[in-house]
This record gives structure tokens, C-alpha cells and sequence, in this order.
């Protein structure tokens, strides 16, 4: 497979993607779904609800100069740019990306009390933090390369019969902040939380059913053997956006750490156990999307 | 549900579940399997192979003349009984239930080295000890009645349309030495191991990816929430005998631990995972069984 | 060492250790020891509080009759036995062992809703159930001979330089329901429950920690290497009541299963962890004791 | 605390800590240490011993390029430089940091089959990498600002009556790379590898008093609840070398995450668990060291 190169040193600094903006249709049962059981805690809220969709994938930049380089980039790719007001955030960058994929970059957010070490206020799932993205797009080509101009680096990728399936790209030192897949989009495969060890994976998939919501148990937990590696939970909340919680990871920093190759249909993405039909096909709209 | 009376002083001391007698097609596959993957033993070997199926259901007494009252008890009821020679067995007694299952009883073993202390012997899933048998047979009731009067008291049971689909029968104290379950048999369903915790379930799974054998895993990790509500974890061994893992269970030994009906088809079987198929269908022949 | 020979045929059944009558000082101190920290609940309360001691180790039989047969037995050794009134519980019997331990024996209690399915209401160490308590004595031998004669069986035992140190008795067929220990007394070692997985142990010991309550964490996470093999935490309740906590045990069933002879001080009691001398020394008196 | 301004945009890219260059007497007993034990596997091997002792400190930078930057930067900075030739190693350079500390560095390594996936080689504590080193020396402070300059970013420090006891220092987006706390040095208090889970924490413990090696666990498992919030088990190797292991932390990245200060004594380095003195008094000199 013809890779782009990676570029080390990029003009701009992207750390990590950090958040993600959802419209839900019930705010009572989504914080049941990510409070009770994910173990997130609620930082602020209103009564706003509507259509399930995406609105944004959200990533951070490290410094408020990495941001305008950042719009740069993009303006200068041909996509539209804008600055926005959102709450709790300072300056907030709004663009798309080449698979369609509306983003929004942001350096700081207001702070919280934070709460690792609180293991008195640990619950549910213990999610401790957004992982990644996986984006579902017939652009997984166009995708890897304009990431890869911004710096990001190839971890694994899947191809069948010599075109690329999946991409798997990472900032932040682990396998993946965002993930290209091969199918209809742009659309939202799901976001991952990391959660501490194997065994809150099992505990809250007991609470899912104590709670008579195992339908929102879609598969796992097992493990990701290929591509990924990762031990995980898939979950899908009161409005159908799925949720994949995994409890860690391996690094990958150093520049030796070549992009692993795998081979459809070869490779075991449920390990021992066959995906779901509606793990492959269930995806979430972004909004105002027609796809 | 009328249900027999419990007998709180049975004239004879049957004390566990404790071995299976099975016929394998290929030692070596089933070494890998019980052993490398499993974590047990092997204390003693030869090359007899032949069919697959289970020859005998094995159950511990405590003292030798238990087992001359278990004799006369299972030749009253006009069963066969027959005492036979088995290597590293003190005197056996082979005879059958109601159902069926035949039955191998003894009251003594030769002893290994205790390995339970052995932390650098553990491997695979580090199954301890053998714990149950399920039996699918449609003698639910008679087997009830029979066990029951040998002293075996029910702790859990499912009812469907006012009959009885399951019953968990136990002398040990916990939830079971012996299910029976409402099919066309008596075949054998399963064997039970209980391993340390939930992280050797998933352990082994990825053990049996790594090898190229997860077709072996048949259904989980999961959680039986009823009944039982033991996680689990069921696997088929080389030949189709379905063995599962477990990690623990709670106990019950106290008189007014009353048995938990449970109604059909409310009952979570798989908790958050519904069973496949193959899991309800496929059971293994007693040896020279036409079922 | 000689030892008495078991009886596995008891006139009567005494079935476990089950329950333990303690005076503290401060009821809400002790509520959030035992219910927020060890994750018990309340099934009743009054204002009753006062110095800090050991009112009853308590035990059950299995019926009724059994308890009538076992006041026989006491008094029969020359024991005061007396029937009491206790609240929540059917017939209840008084009385004393060889050791002077103060016990408490009863067939029924009155029963509360199992929790064990409840996955959504397990918080802190998740503590199960009751397993054991340790008594220090110098009447090791005559506690040994007494309960072997009440069928308690002999799983582990210390000697050092010829005599026994440590005896480990139990009837529900893991090694202990009740340990004697050669010191001065009768006072109470220990009681311990049994919590779920390993990682309960090191959770709640944060909670302790988070809690400004670190120190009553005493000794652990660490494992009895020998006797008893299990993995322990050990906790000192507001009034210094010492509460063991430990995962999972071995169990010990058959006859052939012969009691293990440890030689102190080769013995490793806190496996990588020498046990501190408060752990060694401090024990608890029993209500109008004089030791 | 007055801290020096963070260097977001360092003019070259130390990556992590990577690894540790130790002289150690008895070259199979170390293996028996770091590989039957911790799980690493050995990529080659010579017949060299002597003194124990501590030889480099090794970083990885990301290209060959920052490597001549950093070459620069130590120079100018006044500190002595030389390219050495290392096996299995590319360029790598020899400098010294202000607290003394040898220090190697390099951008890549030959590299060896990746392990992650094959849970069947998993054995022992299971190490899955190097994560940071922690130095003593009196020159604290002079250590945070050199590395501060070197873009490193402080995640958590000690502070004892106004002056700087230790500082956590990080390149990699978790707490540390490299820790320097205030006591007679320079000399190497310990390096850290992390482990799957906590369970593996336990499970060594286990193997190291089975081998009858118990003496080498010097401290927990326990969590170092400041600073740093992991869970811990401190290990000594044959030759007293010091290795933790942990199974996971958090993640510290943007911007806005303020170092954490902690103020002594009140801090809680072994959470519930007093560290025992050789936990602070014994450290390791550096090769050809005088202190």
C-alpha cells in the first residue's frame, strides 16, 4: 500500500480529540445512559433537546496560535471556516473536513473539579475520558491524506483487495483520535471512552440489565484484535448513538512505529465473537447532513 | 409450583458434583484445550480415544459407607447399580437416574499435589475445580422429586406455563450440582469449572483468538441473571463438549433460603446477550444413549 | 502431630458461621464503616450503643431440631446454656466453648431481600457475606478436640516447637468458620466477609484513603500465604473491631482432603508483607470478659 | 510557587522516557527478575556484569533531526556531549543534566516483534513498557527549569516549607517522564513499568513469595494517593534496583491542566500504607558516581 508520508513536525499543534457535541431527544434518559451508568458526571445543562444527530466532532489544539494556524490549514485546503461563540469554551473554530465531517477545534475550555482521584465519586462504567472518533466515509483516502498533512500519524489500517477500508489515526500516542471507515457517510460510527480496568466493562453491562436496558448492550464485551487490539464494550444510548467504552491501550510514539497492516476479511474485529449486523450498518447522521 | 419437600437429613452424604467421564477424538486436541487453555492437569494419560460423548456423571460421598447406602437407595428405586473398577478410584458404583444420566459415585480418589497455592503453575484460565453438570432431559419433574429425596435441595427453578423448565439442584451450597432442563435427552448440556475472577474469562478468550480457535467460544463473557446469575463464560472443546467457566457464586445453606422461581420467557439467560442458537441446541450423547 | 479423629456423622447440623453480636461506640461511625466503606446494609436500628466489645460469635444450624440437640451437647460438656429472646430471630440458644468464647446459635433468622443480583446497589468493597472469625486462646487443643467432636472439620493447622498455634475448623466446606489462635484470651481476633474480586480489596482501601479514614486500613491487600491461602485486607472498625476482608477461598470437601500442618515460624502470614505488630497483638474483649 | 513558564514550542521533540542502561551482578537471576517475574523477554544478551550500578538514563527523541537539536542545546547549556556507538541502537548521545544525571538519547532502535497482541507469551506482572524514571538530588529546582526548557511540563510537585521537595515532569501526555525529588544525590530512586491491570499487581506479589522471593517486594500494592494517583507495587531487583510497577494513569494534555500542588507532610505517598524507610533511604549511584 502507497502511504503519504508522515510529516513530524507540523506548523500547528492538534492534541487530541476531546469532546463531542450531540443532539438527543431526552435529556432525562441520556443522563441516565452517561451519568448513572457511563459514570460522567454533568457539568451544565438546559433544556434545549431535538432530532438525534451529531453536530460536532470535537478536538483540541494546544495553544490559541495553534488555532489560527489551524484555520489557516483549512481555509487554505478551500473549506469553510468559522469562529463561534460556545459556552464554556474559548475561541471556537467550526469547519469540515474532506469526508464531510463538521468539526470544531477549540485551545481551553473552563476547568472542573477534576475528579481521578475522587474514587469516592467513581460509578457506573468509571468513564474516565473521550478517547476517539470513527467516522464512516466512501473518502477513507482523501481522509488519511489531509490528516496526515496535519500531523497525524497511521497507526493501523485494514485494506481489501488492494483499497483502503479502514485508517486509524492518532495525535495523542495511542492508537487513534479518529478512525476512516468504508462505507456511506459522512456519518458517526461511534465515540470511545476509556475506562480503568476490564472488570467496569462487565459491571456495567450487570447494571444495564439490573436496569432492564440490556437492548443498549449491542456487543461485547471482546476484543478488537484486528485492527485496534483494544479490549471494549459497544453500547448504544437512549437515541441510538453508539458508545464504545475500553478500558486501555498500547502507545505508540516513537518514529520506528511503522503503520500495522491488516487484510479483510482476515481480520478479527470482534475477536471471538461475529459483529452484529447493526454494528456494521447503525450510524448516526451529522446534523443538517443528507447522508 | 407444588414443589417435593426439601429432606434435611438424608440417609446418606452425597457431598459434590467432582469429575466427568467423556470420550474425546484426539487427546492432543483436548490437551490443548483442557489444559493449555483451561489450566488444568493432566494426572494421568493413555491413548485410548474413540467417539465423542460422556460416559458418566460423577459425584463425590463422603464415606465409604455412603456409598454402600447410595447402592441400596438407587436399587430400591429399581435402577441398575453396578460396582465397577476404575484406576485411581476407590470402589465406584455406577447406576442411573430417572432421567437417564448415568451416574458414576465414589467416595474416594487418589490425591494430587494441592495446587492451589501454586501461583506459578497458574495458566490459561486457571479453572479450580469442577462445580456442575446441566442435563437436558423433558424428566424435569421426576428428577426433581428423585434428587430431592437424596437430599439435594432446589435453589433456583424456571417455570413456563405453569411447568417446570429448570431446575438447580445443590448439596455443596451453592446454586448447583446438577440442572436439569426441559429438552429431549438425557444428553449432557454442559460441565461447569469455576475459575479465580472475571479477568480470566476474557483472558481466555483472547487465548483462544491468539491461537486461531475462537470458533471454541461459544457465548460470552456474560451474565446469567437468572437463573444462576453467575457470570459466564461457554466454550466448546475440540470434540463439541460444551464446558463453561465461571467466576464465583453466591451461597445457600441457610433452611430459609427459599427456591427462586423465576417465569419463562421473562428470565434473562444471557443477560445482555441473547444466547445463540447452537448454545440451546446442540448437547453432547451419554455414551451408548440413543438420544 | 495427633490429632482427634474427624466425626463426619454429627448428631446435629451446625451449617456455618453466620452472624456477630458487637457493641460500639458510635452508631453513625459504625454505619459508615459497614455500609458506605464495606458496602453492607442496615436491616435494623435503635439508638443502643456503649463500650467497645464482642457480645457473640454467632452460628447456624440447620433446623430447629439441630438446635435443641446442640443445647444437649453443651450442656452435657458442663456448658451454661440458656434460651434468650433475640430480636429477628427464631429460637435462639446461649452458650459457651472450652475456649470461653461466647456463642449464639439459631435456626432461622427473619429474611430480607436477597441483594446479591443487585448489581446496582453494590457500592464500596461489595462485602457478600459473612465467613469466619478468628478467637485467641490458649486452649487450642481443647477448642480443637471440642469442635472436631461437633463435626467441625480440621483444614490447616501451626505447630511450633511441638505444640499448636493455629487451628482452622469449618463446616460449610471452605477452610474456616472458626480459627483458634495460642494467645491469651478468649478475645476476638477477627471477623471476615467475603467480598467478589481482588480488586474490591484495592477499591475500598482508596475509598479509605479519599475518606481521611486511612488509618483504619491495617494491614494488605496481601495473601495468608500460609495458613489459608486467601488473599485479605485487614480493617479496624471505628472501635477497633478488626474486620478481614477476603476475595475467594479454596474449598475443601472430600475425605481425603487432610489437614495441611504449617511449622511456624516458616509459616508466611502476610505473604510479601510482615504483619504488623498491632495486627499481632491488639484483639478484642468480649462483653464482661475480664481477658 | 513561582514556576517557569511552560515551553509549548520547544525547538526539538524528546518523546518519553524509553529505557534504562543498569549494571547488575548476576546476569540470571536478573533475568529470573525482569523476565519470569515482571514479563519482559530478553532481545539479546553477552556474558558483561559488575559493580551494580545505574549507567544511563535513556530518552527518545523523534527524529534524527532533534537530535543534533538537542545535541546543541546541552552544549550550549554548558554540559559535556559525545556520540557514542550503542548496539541495536542508531546515533546516540551522552550528556549530563543539571542535577548530574547521565543521560542517553536516540531517535530509533532496531525493533523487535510487537507483543502486545500475543496474550499467549502474556506471563508474570505482564510489563507492557517503560513509563518514567524518578532521580533525587538536591538540585531540584535547577532540574525543573532546565527541563522545563526542554518542554517539558510540570504535572504535579511537593512543596515543604516554601521550597520544592519533588517535581513531576512529562513529555508524553501522562504524569511523568522523569521525577526529581529532593534528597542527597545524583542518584536513581527508581524506573516505573506499566501493567494491564491491577490484578497483575496482586498476581506477582504472589510469584515473588512462591519463588521464595518474597524480600523482593519492597512496598504495597498500595496507590500513591499524592502526588501522582497511581496504584503502585515497588519492587527491588537482585542487585536492590528499584522498579515500580502501575497499571495506568491519566491523561494530561491541554493546556489549561495546572501543575498540582501538594503541600508536605500532609501528602499521602502510600495512600493507606506508611512506606517503609528503605522505600526513601535506599537509592542507586550512577556508574563512576562519587555520591
Amino acid at each position: 500500500m502507497d502511504l503519504p508520508a508522515p510529516v513530524y513536525k507540523p506548523p500547528f499543534n492538534i492534541t487530541r480529540s476531546s469532546h463531542l457535541v450531540s443532539r438527543v431527544s431526552d435529556l432525562e434518559a441520556s443522563r441516565a445512559f452517561y451519568c448513572d451508568l457511563l459514570g460522567l458526571v454533568v457539568s451544565d445543562e438546559d433544556k434545549k433537546r431535538g432530532e438525534p444527530s451529531v453536530e460536532r466532532v470535537g478536538m483540541r489544539v494546544l495553544t490559541e496560535q495553534d488555532l489560527d494556524l489551524v484555520q489557516a490549514h483549512f481555509a487554505a485546503a478551500g473549506f469553510p471556516t468559522e469562529w463561534v461563540e460556545v459556552e464554556h469554551q474559548n475561541r471556537t473554530l467550526h469547519t469540515t473536513d474532506p469526508a464531510g465531517t463538521p468539526l470544531e477545534f477549540c485551545a481551553t475550555m473552563e476547568t472542573r473539579e477534576r475528579l481521578f482521584a475522587h474514587a469516592d465519586r467513581y460509578h457506573g462504567a468509571c468513564a474516565l475520558r473521550l478517547d476517539h472518533f470513527q467516522i464512516v466515509t466512501p473518502k477513507v483516502r482523501e481522509s488519511l491524506d489531509f490528516y496526515t498533512g496535519m500531523g497525524f500519524r497511521l497507526s493501523e489500517y485494514v485494506v481489501a483487495k488492494g483499497s483502503l477500508e479502514m485508517v486509524f489515526l492518532q495525535r495523542k500516542g495511542n492508537p487513534h483520535d479518529i478512525v476512516f471507515a468504508n462505507r456511506t457517510g459522512p456519518r458517526l460510527h461511534h465515540c470511545a471512552y476509556q475506562v480503568p480496568e476490564t472488570h467496569h466493562l462487565m459491571h456495567v453491562c450487570d447494571l444495564f440489565v439490573v436496569g432492564d436496558k440490556e437492548g443498549q448492550v449491542e456487543f461485547g464485551p471482546a476484543r478488537h484484535f484486528s485492527p485496534g487490539l483494544a479490549r471494549f464494550l459497544s453500547l448504544r444510548d437512549p437515541d441510538g448513538h453508539r458508545v464504545e467504552l475500553f478500558p486501555s491501550h498500547y502507545h505508540t510514539i516513537d518514529i520506528e512505529d511503522e503503520p500495522v497492516e491488516w487484510e479483510a476479511p482476515a481480520f478479527k474485529v470482534g475477536g471471538w465473537i461475529v459483529p452484529p449486523d447493526r454494528w456494521w450498518n447503525d450510524t448516526m447522521a451529522f446534523t443538517d447532513s443528507q447522508r
